[in-house]
This record gives C-alpha cells, structure tokens and sequence, in this order.
C-alpha cells in the first residue's frame, strides 16, 4: 500500500521533510497534490481531507500522510509515524524520543524561518510587511541562526554514535530534515548562513553527506526535487540577507 | 521516581502543559528550578542541563523533564513521553498519533500568541516592537484565533467517544493543553477570545470541564499555578486586544 503525501504542489515547504525521508527510504509514494485531477489526485483531493466533513481526523493543513486508514497531520507527527516504518530512526524508546525533540527543534527554526518574511502574518503579502519583516531578519540572522546551529553542533560533538550522524550510527529522519534545515537556511540567507556554518563544521558536513546519499542524491537531481521559490518557507529576499 | 520538571520558576509559558499532565495525574513530581538552591534545585539546576558538556542530550531551551536517565525537552515530546505512563493518552497508535498532532497544533497557536507580542524578535523588549505588534495582534485577533478554535471545535463534534474529549471518551494530554490554550487566549485577549468562543461551544464546554476535574481544581486553587504575568507567552497588553 503506497503512502500518500499530501501538500501544496508548487512548493518544497514543510512537505519536504517527509518527502525527503521517503524518498532516502526508497518508499513507495503518492505526491498527491501534484498528481492528474482526472485520476482523483491534485489539490481538490488534498483539499478533500481538510474540508469534508466525513474525515474523522481533520488535518488543520498540509502536509498531511494517508496511509490506510491513518490520517496524520504535522510533518513531525509524520515524520513519527514513518520513521520506524521506514527504517530511519533507532529501536529504543530513547532514540526515537531524542529523534523526535531533534525534528521539533528543527521545526521551530523553520517556524522562526517562515517569521522573517512574514512578521505580521501569513494573511498578508511580505510587500505589505517589508518594514517589520527587515527587523525581524536582522534578529533572526544576527542570533538566532547561530544559536541553532551551535546546538546542533554540540549535539553532533556529543553523539556517542560519532558526529556523522544526530542519534546513533545511522541515517536517521532528523539528519535529512537538518539537512533540509540548511539547504534553506543557505537558500534563504547565503551570506550569514555561510558565516554561521563555518562556526559549525560538523552540521555542514552532515549536510554535505546527505547531499551524496545515494537515493537522496538521485531525488535532488529529479523533477521530483521542486526548486526553491519565493512562495515556499525559505525565501531569497536579499535585502533581508547580509 | 519522582519526574523532574524544569522551567523558568516565575512563569506558566511552555511548561504548563507538562506541570498540568503532572498535576492532573497526581504524579509524584518536583518542579526544580522553582525548588532551594541549598537543596540541588533552583535555576543553576536547571541551567546544568542546558550548559554542561556532559548531558549527552542536552535540551535547546526549558522546559524540559527528567526522569533517571532519560531527558527530554520540547513541551509536545515530553508529553509523548508522560502520556502513556500517566494514563493520559489511548493505548492504539492511532489514538497517540491523533493525540500528539492535536497537541503540535496547539504548539503552533502558543507560538503565535507568542509572536503578537514579539513580532521581531525574543532578543528585544515588547516596548521596542509594539508598532509590529500592534500589526501582528490584530492579524491573530481578527483571522487566526477564530480559524484555530474552529477547528478545534470541528474535532470535538467529530470525536467518535463524544464532544466532551478530543480523543475518545476519557481524558488526555490534549484536553488539558486545549483548556491550558484557553485560558491563555482569555487572560491575553479576553475581548477577542470571547467573541471567538461564543463560535466554540464545545472548545469552551470542554475548558470548563477540565477546570472543574477534581486535581486539577485543586492545582488551580494552590500556590503552585502560577498567575498569569507580562513575562510569559499569554501576556495581557490592553492595546493588543478589542
């Protein structure tokens, strides 16, 4: 039974941690969104789930998985559910809770990310909050995308497993969506990022070995791989770089 | 064993969803950064596990809880933690899986109620972005409070166990960071909210329950709630309410 993904066509967003983990895992599944209205896929059957009012689990938005009868909203819930099923998260209770706080720290950087360019809300325009969205990149550049990654560093230095990986001696979720982490945040705002990475020599070559992931790899270099845009979480606005 | 919480000893903020799961499960816990200094505790205790070399998995931020050997931060993973062993979440998957989503969601609205406050920035005073505040509390009074209870109110219709619970017919994790999330939404923008909640009659039904559960009433009334203040996530400015 393929796992069907659900989230908005035209963007990486916060769908891409999930499609990033099937994707590494080799699984077999349905960009839903993205797929023909004629054969019952596109956005009206992702809308289906958030709107109908027979869906007994309502996602508030995507992404959202359909695995049989399983409808799981939040791309750390998701992450959740697929990382045992996909081989990519420890067998202890330990590993997959340390995972799981990993992806939720991730999550909140994207959060803070996705804040730059829309200080006032996501219900307006980022021309209509340039004024506020420059103060706030200004903070997120200045400390916070350091105090991160320093984090994470530190996280990377202390795996007993060694610094190739965040838990254990394997590839786990949390590695591809830090990964992830740093492909927008080095999309987004090159010149910190980059300063900010040369403080964090381990997460940079964490990041590097994902890229050569072999399947992972492969998927970077496929149309399945959607370009980063100004639509998605990680936007290149430059006067909000420096 | 008693569990070790630790947060920031003068607010409610990110730690009153685990100190409520404590509370209304009448777990044996200690709460160690508002306990002496003289006897281990207080915030140097706290600040061990976020600034020593030698916690292997070190938490980003508080609140984060102790139990032997394991440590875990981030406010929805501990709850994961604590739901099963204090009998506050489902035994199928499903139901945890449901349960752990609806509180990631409630997450993102404390983040939000966060964000109208500091719309640049946690490194800078409210005084020094209140014009941005001014901007971001009415995008969160106006479009977002309403679309978030509504949803919660469409999960509660839908419950299967009845509208009384989030997840079936006993009480969970999620029904008490939903009243948690009420609470705040009341103390912060109680004209807002109120409007709101007129629209959530369940939302509000299932707070007023929750309020009236035998501990919990009791933590309610003791020294250990602490009251609302102008340093937490729900913070009451006049000017950011109508």
């Amino acid at each position: 039974m393929p796992y069907e993904l659900h989230y908005w066509p035209t963007i990486q967003g916060r769908g891409e941690f999930a499609r990033l983990a099937l994707e590494a895992a080799g699984a077999d599944y349905i960009d839903v969104a993205r797929g023909c209205e004629g054969e019952g896929q596109g956005v009206p059957a992702t809308m289906h789930f958030i709107e109908s009012d027979e869906v007994q689990h309502p996602p508030f938005a995507p992404p959202f998985l359909v695995h049989g009868k399983v409808i799981v909203g939040q791309s750390a819930a998701i992450l959740l559910y697929l990382g045992p099923r996909l081989g990519l998260v420890g067998k202890s209770e330990t590993a997959r809770l340390w995972t799981h706080q990993l992806q939720l720290t991730i999550a909140d950087v994207v959060a803070e990310a996705h804040e730059t360019h829309h200080p006032v809300g996501t219900g307006l325009y980022y021309e209509d909050q340039k004024k506020e969205a420059l103060r706030r990149a200004k903070e997120f550049r200045t400390a916070r995308i350091k105090k991160f990654l320093a984090w994470f560093e530190s996280v990377l230095e202390r795996n007993p497993g060694g610094s190739g990986h965040l838990v254990g001696a394997r590839l786990s979720y949390a590695d591809l969506s830090l990964f992830q982490l740093v492909e927008g945040l080095l999309y987004a705002f090159p010149k910190a990022s980059r300063r900010a990475l040369k403080k964090a020599p381990q997460v940079m070559a964490l990041h590097d070995s994902v890229a050569q992931h072999k399947r992972v790899a492969a998927y970077l270099a496929s149309e399945r791989r959607i370009p980063f845009n100004e639509d998605g979480i990680f936007r290149r606005y430059p006067e909000l770089d420096a």
